[in-house]
């Protein structure tokens, strides 16, 4: 992917302390708040591979800033896929050179990059949206892989968004952040942080709209397009997880502090046996209060309630009477939702997740190194 | 399960804060330090029942008291299965005037007894032993039901040991604390906690070796004695785990304190992906690094190491040669080790684990309740 010029640019990346030498390389361009091309490979994460594998990943950016005429530190790189194998150089130089020759400002070369950039996943995702700023029209457009294994070996989220807004890289950062935070870093398919992950935001500034500089008005309207667009990709890679046949957001709210919220979230979509049920669209409740239960968030046995697609299943420390073969037919939806109320206070958080299927096992399983 | 006069007994429960009223009312009688009689029923784990379904536990109590002539506090009850339903009582009582119809000193009904608590475990598990104190002959035998899932709703781990040791109950709490502690408490099949896990040891004292009242040699012995029993048990549960085709320790050394160690270990063992390489003989070390990576520890990337069935395949933070198939042959077996050295201090931990199959997808998924 190429800008027609150096664009303001944020991302995030990974937690892993194990890290490929793309973020090493990504992490440090992207300190000059500035970016104008992004690679993509996959099928090879190229982590593990010490000095060599982080010389490949420079060289990478050496020639593509060669053959474009860009600042090489104005290239980001994202490689996914297995790990602890040198790149094929020869295989990447050429990919490079091709990849050249096709960029076009096309739709269908816009779909080839949202194609290209996915793996194990079965559907393309992709987002877009446009808003007034001023007599401004300020366009975002993005593409995302999702959590499909990678050769396959690891669950990779790449996320990319491109918009012509024009805004400072202190505002931009803000935005991308706090949107990040509250979608990309919501989806869990199987608490296996990748050493890969990126998403990556790239501002070019051609919208000709008054700079955003500081919160306000358009810092906030631009910030929660920004959101939904990254919403929208996070929802699409919860949903085309491994094997997967349904989307579930899992919520919980009445929580004593953010790290209550946040540890009964994670308890519930994190336990194989919540999602398998989800699976089964079987609204058992006793395996969700169970795990809320060992998340160490504080609640009252007498307080806290529970809803499966809208219907209340346990409340206030009670089972509840429903049509458990009526909630089963609502559970073979596509999306629903489970909601967790702690009655302990007021915060809450949530995450995106998907059934846990023996699709999932043969994916991962059934695959030599 | 009845002995012949009050014992000393010591147990160790689930941490999980929703619990069953069989956990409540055997917490309360444990306190006294003596207990006589057993009593499990599966099926039905009487949680989030309220008041209704402690009073059914306690009723449970009084029962056997009254037909057996022992202190209802020396009941200790075990129930487990579904959540939210009311115990079907009458069936209840009838079952326990069988069980007391039944009751005897052979083999047979030992065998019995330990069958009888099975639910979706395929395997009885069971584990005896014997040491001299003295001139007398302690015996301890044992049976444990695992973590196949009752209902199936929950996975719960029920232990049981009876020895005929004299010693006080400061002494046998200490010494089978530290016992669950290195053994039943480093299983996980599914990362999630049971609201009815219970391990109970009682000592009759009918040995008659001289009482083991402090620390020292006939404590050690014993301890150490004790320690197998119930490492014998964790084995034969991970082993059984639900859908599980192999055991594996999970083993981390050279941390820089118990918590790295333990957040590592859970961290590889938690993960769906690791378990899933596992079922397919698959020496992916890429996913056990990764893990580690996303765990918290400390480690240097270039200190870290790790072995699959005794073969080195990641040293000093650098891939290894190995023959896959070779070491995949040797992951076919029934039980093997993985070892991560974190080249960080002295510190380590393990955990026992199974794998993750379809087996265990079937079983959890497709069941209402």
């Amino acid at each position: 992917m190429v800008v027609s010029r150096p664009c303001t640019a944020a991302a995030a990346f990974t937690t892993n302390k194990v890290v490929g030498p793309a973020v090493t390389v990504s992490r440090e361009h992207i300190r000059s708040g500035k970016a104008q091309v992004l690679f993509v490979n996959a099928g090879n994460a190229n982590t593990c591979t010490g000095r060599r594998g982080l010389r490949d990943t420079q060289a990478i950016c050496d020639d593509i800033a060669g053959q474009l005429a860009v600042n090489p530190r104005h290239v980001l790189v994202c490689s996914t896929g297995i790990i602890g194998h040198f790149l094929p150089m020869d295989k990447v130089r050429r990919g490079v050179a091709d990849a050249v020759e096709q960029l076009s400002r096309s739709p269908r070369t816009a779909t080839n990059f949202a194609q290209a950039i996915l793996t194990t996943d079965t559907r393309m995702k992709t987002s877009f949206r446009q808003l007034k700023l001023g007599s401004a029209t300020v366009t975002l457009a993005a593409a995302a892989k999702g959590s499909g294994m990678i050769a396959p070996n690891m669950a990779t989220m790449l996320a990319f968004v491109t918009t012509d807004a024009c805004i400072t890289p202190a505002m931009l950062n803000r935005a991308f952040k706090s949107a990040a935070t509250s979608t990309f870093n919501k989806v869990s398919v199987d608490t296996h942080t990748s050493t890969s992950d990126t998403a990556v935001v790239l501002a070019s500034g051609l919208a000709g709209n008054a700079t955003i500089s500081k919160t306000g008005p358009a810092y906030t309207r631009f910030a929660g397009v920004l959101h939904n667009v990254c919403d929208d990709l996070a929802r699409q890679i919860a949903a085309d997880g491994e094997g997967a046949t349904c989307m579930i957001t899992v919520r919980v709210t009445g929580a004593a502090s953010p790290a209550d919220a946040h540890a009964a979230v994670r308890a519930i979509v994190d336990s194989p046996l919540t999602r398998c049920a989800f699976h089964g669209a079987d609204p058992n409740w006793g395996r969700i209060i169970s795990a809320v239960g060992y998340s160490g968030a504080k609640f009252h046995p007498d307080k806290i309630s529970c809803k499966i697609a809208d219907t209340f299943v346990f409340r206030a420390g009670r089972p509840c009477r429903f049509d458990a073969a009526v909630l089963s037919r609502k559970m073979k939806a596509r999306e629903w939702d489970v909601l967790v109320d702690l009655g302990a206070g007021r915060f809450e958080d949530f995450c995106y997740t998907c059934d846990l299927t023996a699709g999932y096992v043969k994916i991962n399983a059934h695959y030599h190194t």
